[in-house]
């Protein structure tokens, strides 16, 4: 340990830094980060009486969620896996770490973002960095070739996290995947409808959802002669084209990335056409140079008929084929897609790192951007010791945006988020009726009310009234000495303040009769 | 890495190990284990072509969760969250690591089963090892005094899991405390109340719910001549009483732990009285000894008022105050409780972790314990850096026992678990009515009802039937021309196998009818 005068020139300095930027008004997080390091100085050489004093913050990047965030957090999921099962998915779970190495090679320079575990002794041991490494290690394991299921978790990355963009190191992923070797492009079309119905039923306001697919932008970059081993990079630049202007992009790729300036023309004249549907897609089979490449005709023939099963599905009011649509990461094989909000209403919110994926580049996504997937058809054959493949599509709901933005609703909204059901609270105008609340309070919960009844002997009325206003709660249940002598309870809407006197019989069916049940 | 000949000699011997186990029919535990260093070995070396084989397994001491043992996750995780809200509880979450610094010092020697994270530059994390120490933190960081709030979440311990007795290093705990300072035994009743509740809901059989408070526990120590440094390895010993007769643990006690013959002979008789209930605690206020004692005093008279809140709460045929019980947490300053299954009907389950609480010994819970808790009213203010104390009265359920029980149950069970909730699945018996399919799955998504249809251009009519057999979809919704023609859907009970023509527009109304609503 140092020594404790030198420690506490070090408080001294540190507690400087802080009255400074304090003093220059700095930014919550910046003034957060040097008030914990002079925490962690102060908790070395312990506090007053020389006992141990905590440093009281949670981790890095990490957040506790309170009441208020868990209500908004419970009603976000309860829509969201309300729709996957409305289609029939099951749901897993995983350990929330895995060897070492399953998680090995799959995230390419990213992997430097992966927690590991102290070697304790035993095994290797790293935090999941999504949710998709451990369902194909989960199906390779279990030998597994069909399955349609969602996942809801939270994953880890040590990423150096901007708090005030809303990233953390620990943040929750929302992944639905259908695995297995189907007729094309029905899977696909369902995880579009799915995108459809959530962000609908959210109401985040109005979206769209841009699909592309991986053969049609390799079939398209080979029809410009773009180099093979250049496709993921230029693939990357195309993918900026909602952030920046086409001469920012082209100017990349000719300067940086090195093509000539023939070939970024080419690639322009594509990525720039007008977003379209079907006709599209029609139209680009006619192209004389797409359509000598197969891989390209395989993929524009499959859009056709993707967009012929979201018409039945009705969701093409809000789907479009969009060229310039690239998505970051490697192991997509097929169709891929990305829903942005587009309302002018919204806030400039953070770019979500799960509807970035989970393997691949770091590159930026589209501002707005709230769900995002596509085809993998490799990914389980890597680890099935045989190769063999199991053919999955899925999509991604920018779950932590979500939270952010309906966070921000709740905040501008006159509504109050209630952080609890009570139904009703049983409560007492005069002294020394406990036994009768508590007494009223069971018949309730033997019922399945939901009630309270306050921990005091003899609360004042008054007390037990704004606990109802501070956490919502609809209706008072009043107990008397002459509500006691007539048989009867004394039933209050807290916010109209009506009162009525209420057999004890009935109770229960009247307070039913007036809140929501859940 | 060692050389090559030398690995391939040791997957030779292990793999002897691994098929000498076959043989013998060792456990699948056993057998499983040496596989996965045959694996690890084989990995070593890579596959056929020199392809990184993967060791496909989950780390020791974890699990998955498959579909089956998700719903019945779901289910029970529903029955105890509903009981909580019922209570008006609100839910809070916290991140899965906290500081190291957090963790040290509140679990005495089991702080070497915290799982470290790798020191890999900036903070010094581990995993949490219970919900209670974070809970405590989250109130005294927030300065939070009064709150009454529900966690359910895994933790981490590196114990040395028997997994056939069906322990593990990842398991949930799921926490219901109340925060605040109130009038004495009210929270606590609610707790016992709710533990009451939760146990005859889930329907595991009957149970017991055993009482006692630490202050009578240490008066009775007192009174019978026990030194105060002896109280805590006493009072372990005589948490051994529902495994062991009296006499090995007074052998304990006399040889092991050094008391006196006539001092163990004084704490047998107060333990081996038969436990009762408000009489009970009546009768020891009379006893000569124990009505010395300031504290039996204390916990004695809170005993009974105690009793008489839940005489009101209908809850005292199943509680019982017990002088036996102790349990092992240094924490506890009050009340205590444990819940045990006593039917004869339940097989012997492995102790769950998190009943025998989060701190402490490691001693052996009572075979059957499903539940347990009691007030804590020092360990918040270890966190304040003024000592402010927040007194807290708390339950955990045993989660993961009742996990096992629910799923032992599942196994014997006639009656399929369903993983997925759909309620119909749209087929047609005809080709080429693929579209036809997918606009009616399509309607009825819509209209909220949970439809699946395969992803198939041209399956068979009984590929289409089986998947509502395996899946336990109870109705399918036939299409064929002339029912298309005829503007009616054949909809079609699994189970029955009867059929009646429905006109489109009553379809969804049907298909309600038939159908639980969920």
């Amino acid at each position: 340990m140092a020594d404790k005068a030198q420690i506490q020139e070090a408080i001294k300095a540190q507690g400087e830094v802080v009255r400074k930027l304090k003093a220059d008004k700095a930014s919550k997080e910046q003034i957060d980060e040097e008030v914990s390091k002079l925490l962690q100085l102060k908790a070395q050489i312990g506090g007053d009486e020389g006992k141990h004093v905590f440093v009281l913050k949670t981790p890095k990047g990490t957040r506790d969620y309170n009441p208020k965030q868990m209500a908004i957090r419970e009603k976000v999921f309860n829509t969201i896996i309300s729709c996957f099962k409305r289609h029939g998915a099951e749901t897993i779970d995983t350990p929330v770490f895995e060897l070492k190495e399953t998680l090995t090679g799959k995230y390419g320079e990213d992997s430097k973002l992966i927690y590991d575990l102290k070697d304790q002794g035993g095994e290797l041991l790293s935090l999941r960095y999504d949710l998709t490494v451990p369902f194909a290690r989960y199906l390779a394991m279990n030998k597994i070739t069909n399955i349609k299921r969602y996942h809801i978790a939270k994953v880890y990355r040590r990423d150096n996290p901007a708090m005030t963009r809303g990233r953390y190191r620990e943040f929750y992923q929302c992944d639905f995947d259908i695995a297995g070797q189907y007729d094309p492009m029905i899977p696909d079309a369902e995880c579009l409808r799915i995108v459809h119905e959530i962000l609908s039923e959210l109401e985040l306001g109005d979206f769209r959802i841009k699909v592309n697919d991986r053969r049609i932008l390799d079939g398209m970059f080979a029809a410009c002669g773009v180099p093979d081993d250049k496709f993921r990079t230029i693939c990357s630049s195309v993918d900026k084209l909602d952030k920046m202007p086409w001469e920012e992009v082209k100017n990349e790729i000719v300067k940086e990335k090195g093509l000539p300036e023939e070939v970024a023309d080419q690639i322009g004249e594509y990525v720039r056409m007008q977003a379209g549907g079907m006709e599209l897609a029609e139209q680009l089979l006619q192209d004389p140079k797409l359509s000598k490449s197969k891989a390209a005709v395989a993929g524009l023939t499959d859009i056709k008929l993707l967009f012929s099963y979201l018409q039945l599905f009705k969701v093409t009011d809000k789907v479009v084929f969009d060229l310039s649509l690239a998505r970051g990461l490697d192991y997509y094989t097929g169709v891929i897609y990305e829903a942005i909000l587009t309302q002018a209403g919204v806030a400039p919110i953070p770019a979500p790192q799960e509807a970035n994926g989970s393997t691949g580049d770091d590159g930026p996504v589209s501002v707005g951007s709230v769900a995002g997937g596509g085809r993998y058809d490799g990914l389980v054959g890597m680890f099935d010791p045989k190769g063999r493949k199991v053919p999955c599509v899925g999509v991604s709901i920018g779950i932590e945006r979500i939270f952010s933005i309906m966070e921000q609703k709740a905040e501008v909204s006159a509504e109050k988020v209630r952080t609890t059901e009570t139904q009703v609270l049983v409560v007492s105008a005069q002294k020394n009726l406990l036994e009768e609340r508590l007494k009223l309070t069971s018949e309730l919960w033997e019922a399945g009310i939901k009630a309270e009844v306050l921990y005091k002997r003899n609360p004042k009325l008054l007390s037990q009234l704004q606990h109802c206003e501070e956490t919502g709660i609809p209706l008072v249940a009043i107990l008397g000495e002459q509500e006691l002598r007539d048989g009867v309870v004394k039933l209050r809407n807290v916010a109209s303040r009506e009162e009525m006197d209420v057999s004890r019989a009935d109770l229960v069916e009247e307070i039913r009769k007036r809140t929501p049940q859940s």
